[in-house]
């Protein structure tokens, strides 16, 4: 089994830059792509499209709350078929460009408040199944959580995944943040390096938590996000 | 050949209702549904959809310029290739709730502005029908306007309609409100047995034009538009 | 001490209506006008200001969470400040629709979710309080829950309000629902005189409720919304 | 007389930064700050406002077309006073924020496209004087365009602009871009002393053009803006 980076990209709306997407790009072998819920618009959208194809990277849908202002990282109440039909949208949407450029859609994951809602949200989780089962798409998971399962037994196949640029708790979750805080390359690397060898993460208190993972997340937008995609990439060079 | 009967369905919004949808699906054959971007949202789509799909009638985008604000009735400067992805992130949505209930994707008809913006402005005309081809989807257009031809030119195929609840003047242009005043259902069914049988449209003065027909629109928003859409499908029976 | 009659108001969007807003303003003594957030757009707030002003009925911001689709009616999750900011901004909006047609802001009274998530949540309160402050306005709320009080502590007057056609919970809590359900004119007409003669509602389960009533709110997208604002007004007349 | 230095500001909008106001602030007298419709929110307003009063800068509204997608930089088909309802709801939110930290609103210039509009067209220009005169605000124009004619035909001040990190054309106006090109703070400078001084701006065809010039305008998002804005402040300091 070899592991994949992966990476939120396309996260720039009109003038507005966000994460350097052409520097990242080359280092990944997936890319979760935003959907114009939380930040993207239809131009951002169709020129990250372009850039994973020439690069050979598989491309996700990132689908979010509807939620621009907040950047998709503030929870919202929404009843579960309400938001399988908004994820439905963001994910056709996505799919539009993705069939216009001949690249099949690879998997679904959903960003920011809405990924983690899902952590142990049921109606939120199963929601989300459904919407990607519709497009019978894989969904991200992060193991410690109820996602994953939920996803399952909807039907839908999960891809396992860790996190290296965000802190994990003791409970093995990750702490979602408004603003990324910068993470060390060295941090990230080692951090990589347990997961995809030992499948483990170590939490802030130093707690090690088993997890399992087929993928690894880094972020396009925090802090020197370029050389740590770098150095997670050469620190799991061996399993991917 | 048959005449099909085309209507703008699924211009709800959250609580706000528009249209007698439940009552012009039975009437008609092919539904345009709006994508959220002049009207409608996730969960009128899906409805929309499957409302379409359990009376048989089959279902093309309805893409607008980004203006829910202006119901799409405003003319707004974009580029080309801007206006393209634009109109491929709404279909692609579109098409996402009709991949889920596994209905295949009719066509594309821009809306309102749009559609008007389309007849003359030859950049309009093309960034559209680049849209379509990414789905390989043909376009409705109407005779008379410079549209088809460049549709066609950017090699889509065009499905020809006609208008009937809404005025044309002597060069055989529709004069898009921004609300729709009330027609007779006598004369939308008289100007459609015309459009239907002999190829030709009144216009306001009395003149009659030359039109190509091979499809008729009406309007889910125009007072009366139940007893219209019925009474135009009895007059063009024999045709459809 | 006089009862007022308020109600929500310009709560139609573009080519879109909701309620009687002309039925209603000749009933009613105070207007909540909707800032564009959940509901209205300028034309709506410049329409509905004129109207009421044309009425002699005093105005009130009805500020919402910025959320148009869900019609303000699902709670977000917003930090204090940001939750403050975000209501200056709507009352500054719709102050400046005031200030054109020489009217004073009368009052600040939040909508929907916004409302309801006051009763309890003290960050929300406040954060609603600092906003009402700026403007030197005082906030609407109901008795039997946290609102008025931490409203008071931050130093802002509270007008307290009982509602007739929304049911209340035995907590003294009205249940606030996304779609507004019937309720007849006379159970509505009862409820008013209760409150206003009593100071008492009357929950779900029959029980009696103490509570403060210096304003009595009906909705204009309740059904039939006239006779219940009419009801209501000659129940009350001795006591307004 | 002295003159002012102006600058748009505040066009940050959520998580994505834009322009360097903190650099800024210090260098000019009047700010214009956006008011969420091609850019900023409410957090944004609210900061920019209270940096602009530490510095003792001067504040007016900067509305625009309600256009976030297009940064207000795409013309749009308004009718007019469905353009003055739109600006008068941007300009009292921003009030809003003067109001809460006790600051005058000094002025209202127009955004973008919407100030390129009124250039010309009559409409558009006498739309935008109205919703200034509903809070008796004095507007910016540029000489040599219908805009500020029409403006003191509806009984509104003008203040009399000039730029300097934009081209002019020969008939005197400025070329509006989606994205700002650089200038040298040299060639800023010496347009700046040119219309300070005598009165005058070079148009980029070398030719000398007549203007009146009460306030210079510098952007915050051309690159190098500080230094621009710093060399500007320098070169017209006898004037100012």
């Amino acid at each position: 089994m070899t592991i994949d980076l992966n990476c939120d990209m396309g996260e720039a709306y009109g003038i507005y830059k966000c994460g350097d997407d052409a520097g990242i790009m080359p280092l990944i072998s997936v890319a979760n792509v935003a959907c114009g819920f939380h930040a993207s618009d239809p131009s951002v959208m169709r020129q990250t499209v372009r850039l994973a194809k020439q690069h050979g990277v598989r491309v996700g849908a990132h689908p979010s709350y509807p939620d621009r202002d907040g950047f998709g990282r503030r929870r919202m109440e929404m009843e579960g078929e309400e938001l399988t039909a908004c994820i439905i949208y963001q994910v056709g949407a996505l799919k539009g460009f993705l069939d216009a450029e001949g690249v099949a859609l690879n998997h679904v994951k959903p960003h920011g408040a809405l990924y983690g809602a899902a952590w142990h949200d049921e109606t939120v989780a199963r929601a989300i199944a459904r919407a990607a089962k519709a497009f019978d798409a894989p969904l991200m998971a992060m193991s410690g959580t109820g996602q994953g399962t939920w996803y399952q037994d909807e039907g839908v196949e999960v891809i396992w995944e860790t996190y290296v640029d965000l802190a994990y708790n003791d409970d093995g979750e990750i702490v979602i943040t408004r603003q990324h805080d910068p993470v060390t390359a060295e941090t990230a690397a080692a951090q990589a390096l347990r997961s995809a060898r030992d499948g483990q993460v170590q939490a802030m208190s130093g707690k090690l938590i088993d997890v399992k993972c087929e993928t690894i997340c880094v972020h396009s937008d925090t802090p020197g996000a370029v050389e740590i995609a770098r150095a997670v990439k050469d620190a799991i060079a061996e399993y991917s």
